[in-house]
């Protein structure tokens, strides 16, 4: 008779409630401690909550345990962005090929829905207010604190998965205290604040429902996510300080002059913009980076290892990405968690590193260069080529939200892609022959030549 | 009547003792927790100890309040380094000009005697074995521990101070915790274990007692200074993992065969080198980054804002200059901190940055280059054109050790001496010409055009 296997989860968010369903499908008993209470029964957020995109290398992690069309049902496609001008005018850009979408979902929504799947698929056992205060690292020992009644304990398992987010408590209790724990938290100069754009009375959108909108304006932008009940959760992303900034916004009538110039046609849809504004707070954005990400009996997951900005949406996906890959490692090893978790931080390690690069590199270009006519030139050229030669190029937006390659490896793919679509804009004519036999030829060129 | 202020310190050591001096002298009761035993009394060392080598800098810091003699009585003047080969060779290079000198001072010896200084002449309250557990940052509220005891309790003042060194209980207990503030902790690939080499049997020395001895070796290298008794301490630094490294000697035969190989005549000069290797851990280094500095009444000082690893001798010697630079903020403000505050960490901030950047730099230099022809060669050019014309060329070492030139600006000052001396090195038959008129000239022309 096997001795029963244990395993205790920090943080029942997104990445801890379908690692529980994995580890039980492995014949693991599964603890999870949630530092919140449980978001199905409370009148709270689920955390910072900006609408999450998921696409490939989610669904892949979720169908992995048969659960993607539980979660079909509450998400949204959304095949592409809709751009919108300072006067209004909209573009749409497709993300993909025909029938490819990344799929809008709201926090809370995913989240309670994976609780539901964790609680009944994974037979885990869920523990609300109950804070992590620290840890025995090789003895596989977590010490804990229920928030309400103040009651000290503890629990040992056999391994232990901190999913506990980007300021996981065990990272900072326990491993940050450990000798050579490389770690850094890094704030970018942007903060955001949430707005949400109600339905219709009838219960209509008030925009293209499948879609990202996005108002890029340089410095700034706006976007807007759709929810299943005629809403859109709009994000607006902006320096704090500087002369257009958070800061500068300190009062109603710069609120409202502000949207009514640099936003004018979500401006004019809003009902209640400043009652919006004042219902959210203000945030921050950081990158988290640290290694190792395994340490005794304890292995860093999601978040927890390598949290980042939001600007590619694959903060969420990236999280249940290392499910898939812990996964894959278990069957590898053969539970052995020894190999497992030492496979796992070198193998893993380097996407999430890419993972944040393209993070903030995609923040430029949601910002910067998705209004300007030349990147829009330069996507369609390379959208043409991709369609003619798709096993020569897979754009890099496409790599890493449409299919499963490394974060690492389309990191590096999209520098050199980088390096030749810059050779090619550089000519002074490529608008006029942009779509010609000659670039054709040139681009296939550059491509041998790399 | 003026209402008495009061001043609170985090940390009895090197820079907290000597701000406790600054801060009486400008009238304020000055109170210190410190979490380790009182070391003047009790059998433990002050910390990670590596020799410290003082220069200009602190000089400058100690001067500021009348009590460099009192520090120079347990200093040794080092005017240079001597360089040992794997034949047992020794080439001595100066540090600067001839008066010039680097001092080496034992950790615990300065700290004790500046301790002394803090309760006698700084008139501060010194308390042992209490440990930071938080901070209302905000109120100048500090939360302590008696380690004895376990008693909790807090205090409160005008101003706090943290000087509580390169893992700040201040940083992480409170700062660490506050929305955006950076932070990074990074870990060298190297570590260090230290070696007393004793006295001879008659106290004398066994080397020559007026210099940093120094092994360099490629990828590891050994380095000594001098002690009051007649001992060196000394300090080997290499990888902890691959072919040579800490790993790889994990037994005693290993460790003996090592040193006669690769430091024979140190080898020769050891009577208990295993002994010594023993008694001492093996330690780690990192480099630690944060901000803001200053948050509420609280401000970081020395290695709690800017720690660095030991390479350029400079950790301490930036650490006082903070208070030498704090000091003429104080004036310059007439004591209003919060103006006080803003300008410290925005001066400040670029050179600590600047004074790892030069840290990590010179651990390549000792490292790799100070046994290189090139190297010296290049060095010697530098030094020659240096007297002819002293205001046009100031050697980086000097700027950094005897100078008080900002870290920034000498770091910036010697990348373009880097680039100019790339090019003059380039020349094929630079060791033929190396002193002709005709380097000098386009030495000259060099630094014009830059």
């Amino acid at each position: 008779m096997n001795k029963e296997k244990n395993a205790i989860i920090v943080g029942a968010g997104l990445v801890g409630s379908l690692w529980a369903i994995y580890l039980s499908k492995a014949g693991y008993k599964v603890t999870i401690y949630e530092r919140r209470p449980d978001i199905r029964k409370a009148e709270i957020s689920a955390g910072k909550s900006i609408n999450l995109a998921l696409s490939y290398r989610g669904w892949t992690a979720l169908k992995g345990v048969g659960i993607e069309d539980e979660i079909k049902s509450i998400a949204i496609p959304m095949p592409g962005r809709i751009m919108h001008s300072e006067i209004g005018e909209q573009t749409f850009q497709p993300y993909g090929k025909a029938g490819e979408a990344i799929y809008s979902v709201s926090r809370g929504g995913i989240n309670a829905k994976m609780m539901d799947l964790a609680e009944n698929l994974g037979k885990a056992t869920i523990h609300y207010n109950v804070q992590c205060t620290g840890a025995d690292l090789n003895a596989g020992t977590i010490y804990l604190e229920n928030l309400l009644t103040k009651e000290k304990f503890q629990d040992q398992a056999d391994v232990v998965f901190a999913c506990d987010g980007a300021f996981s408590a065990v990272r900072y209790t326990a491993m940050q205290k450990m000798d050579r724990f490389d770690y850094s938290q890094d704030y970018i100069d942007d903060g955001y604040r949430e707005l949400l754009l109600p339905a219709n009375e009838d219960g209509s959108y008030r925009m293209e429902k499948n879609a990202l909108h996005i108002w890029p304006r340089g410095r700034f932008m706006l976007i807007a996510l759709p929810n299943e009940d005629g809403s859109f959760t709009c994000t607006l992303f902006m320096p704090f300080k500087g002369e257009k900034s958070f800061e500068s916004l300190n009062n109603d009538a710069a609120v409202e002059d502000f949207f009514k110039e640099t936003f004018p046609d979500f401006y004019d849809l809003s009902p209640d913009l400043l009652h919006s504004w004042h219902s959210h707070p203000l945030s921050s954005l950081a990158i988290v980076r640290c290694y190792p990400w395994t340490m005794g009996k304890f292995a860093l997951m999601g978040d927890a290892a390598h949290a980042t900005v939001p600007f590619y949406g694959q903060g969420m996906n990236g999280g249940f990405e290392d499910c898939t890959i812990m996964a894959q490692l278990m069957e590898k090893h053969a539970e052995d968690w020894t190999k497992i978790f030492e496979e796992y931080q070198i193998l893993r390690k380097p996407d999430g590193d890419a993972l944040q690069d393209l993070s903030v590199q995609n923040y430029f270009v949601m910002r910067d260069f998705v209004a300007d006519p030349m990147f829009l030139l330069q996507k369609k050229i390379e959208g043409r080529f991709s369609e003619l030669y798709p096993n020569k190029w897979l754009p890099l937006y496409s790599q890493v939200s449409f299919s499963d390659t490394r974060y690492s490896d389309a990191w590096k793919a999209g520098l050199k892609q980088d390096a030749i679509m810059k050779k090619v804009m550089d000519r002074a004519d490529i608008a006029q022959v942009w779509d010609s036999k000659e670039i054709e030829e040139n681009i296939l060129n550059l491509i041998d030549q790399e």
